[in-house]
């Protein structure tokens, strides 16, 4: 089966994306490759070359990448051990650079295997709503037709939010793909959505970078998203997520900072 | 005064630190860089050539830099606006690269500024004891004389590290310079040791990366660092912090991904 982040290598340490329509997001007019996307690919890219599984990497967003464009992902070597590999990895369509990952690499046996807080109180996807996509897209920003996101039915769901800065969502990829770091890099980008909840706005802004952390992958359809907005100024804002197995093992937590979209009065108000 | 970090410029873009023994943590025969020292240096040389604040950065450390070294700092603009700027840089000993840093600064104005989860509950640094720093330093890392580091007195803080995660630490630069970016980038860098607190061992480990999300620094004297950690799995933890100012206000959160180190029972155990 086809990855959901189909890569094709062309040389030992370089691939290509082509940025489909299934790979895009973006409003009426502007379509471009979804940013977790960007990471997933460099992720899959990274574990494709050096078979070992991620442990950590960062995406900074430098740039879009428009529907229709060729992604040249090129893998670097920082340092390589017995069992860490460190690396970078340049996402560019033709001289422009889109993004820039660093990550490392590895596996140690021996180790202790543990998480610290417990997957949170959740009712069951079939219990929860559709979580609509805001701003409405572009028909060909199709991304989110082959991913089924479902949060809290009703106000309760939104007071969470705003009062509290957290959201949970259920995530998974419609065609059931296995789970891997790749999709989870695709999941933890649903961060700047849920701070623009936080802040009570539709939508949430632009990301800057995108960290992603793996503790272990377990065989899972569903996974929770625990988003925690964690503050806002200057234009910015910055929030965390915890990603949960269907069992409850914490599979992995992430990061982001975003900049903040100038605020639009929807119509009712500014009419 | 000089800062704690004293970067010394000798470019546009080009920075110079020497690893004095005030930078320095490790064990006998072991003396580096601390970290977030490095981390922390390359904050301040991106503030200074750009005039702007930090939003985030994220080092990637590859290798140690020796006591007496020279580290050089490099900075690259990877896209320059008129509020944001994206950058990375380098610090490298002669041809060794010792970190590499992605980063975005900027200010706009007009947005909101708030954050979500209130400084938790501690009592005041008067009343909590100096926390020991693990493992024995080396009398020539000296890094850890400059600051002081106070936890929960007794034993209620070992039984909180180890069932929930989460070590609350005070700190502050004894010369009570202002705290700035660069400092919390140092602050940050205690995520390893909450981790090793957290699963029972003395010490945490090698950091792989330090994230550093600054919203806002105010006039503080002590942070209150609040460090969960989150999992542990093949060899690697993952770590997570946010850092209030005395009044409350959280100004920045942190991340950490670390090498656990090899388990050495102590004499007692294993005599």
């Amino acid at each position: 089966m086809t990855h959901f982040l189909p890569i094709v290598r062309t040389g030992e340490h370089s691939y290509t994306l082509r940025v489909t329509e299934d790979l895009c997001v973006g409003p009426l007019g502007h379509v471009f490759l979804f940013g977790g996307a960007g990471l997933g690919a460099a992720v899959l890219a990274l574990e494709q070359t050096f078979q070992r599984g991620l442990v950590w990497a960062t995406a900074q967003y430098i740039s879009f990448a428009r529907l229709g464009a060729e992604v040249k992902l090129d893998v670097a070597i920082a340092q390589q051990g017995r069992s860490v590999t460190q690396a970078g990895i340049t996402g560019r369509v033709g001289d422009q650079m889109i993004f820039s990952v660093l990550a490392a690499l590895g596996e140690r046996e021996g180790y202790p295997d543990r998480h610290w807080r417990d997957m949170p109180d959740m009712p069951p996807p079939d219990q929860c709503e559709q979580e609509p996509q805001r701003p409405t897209q572009d028909p060909n920003a199709r991304l989110r037709r082959s991913l089924d996101v479902r949060a809290i039915p009703g106000a309760a769901r939104r007071e969470m939010a705003t009062e509290t800065g957290r959201t949970l969502l259920w995530i998974r990829q419609k065609e059931s793909a296995p789970v891997d770091a790749a999709m989870l890099a695709v999941f933890a980008d649903f961060v700047p959505g849920a701070i623009g909840g936080a802040l009570g706005r539709n939508g949430g802004g632009n990301s800057l970078d995108n960290n992603l952390r793996v503790r272990r992958i377990v065989p899972t359809h569903w996974v929770l998203c625990e988003v925690q907005a964690q503050a806002a100024a200057r234009g910015f804002a910055h929030g965390h997520m915890r990603l949960y197995a269907e069992d409850g093992t914490l599979m992995a937590t992430a990061s982001q900072s975003i900049v903040l979209r100038t605020y639009t009065p929807p119509p009712s108000e500014s009419g």
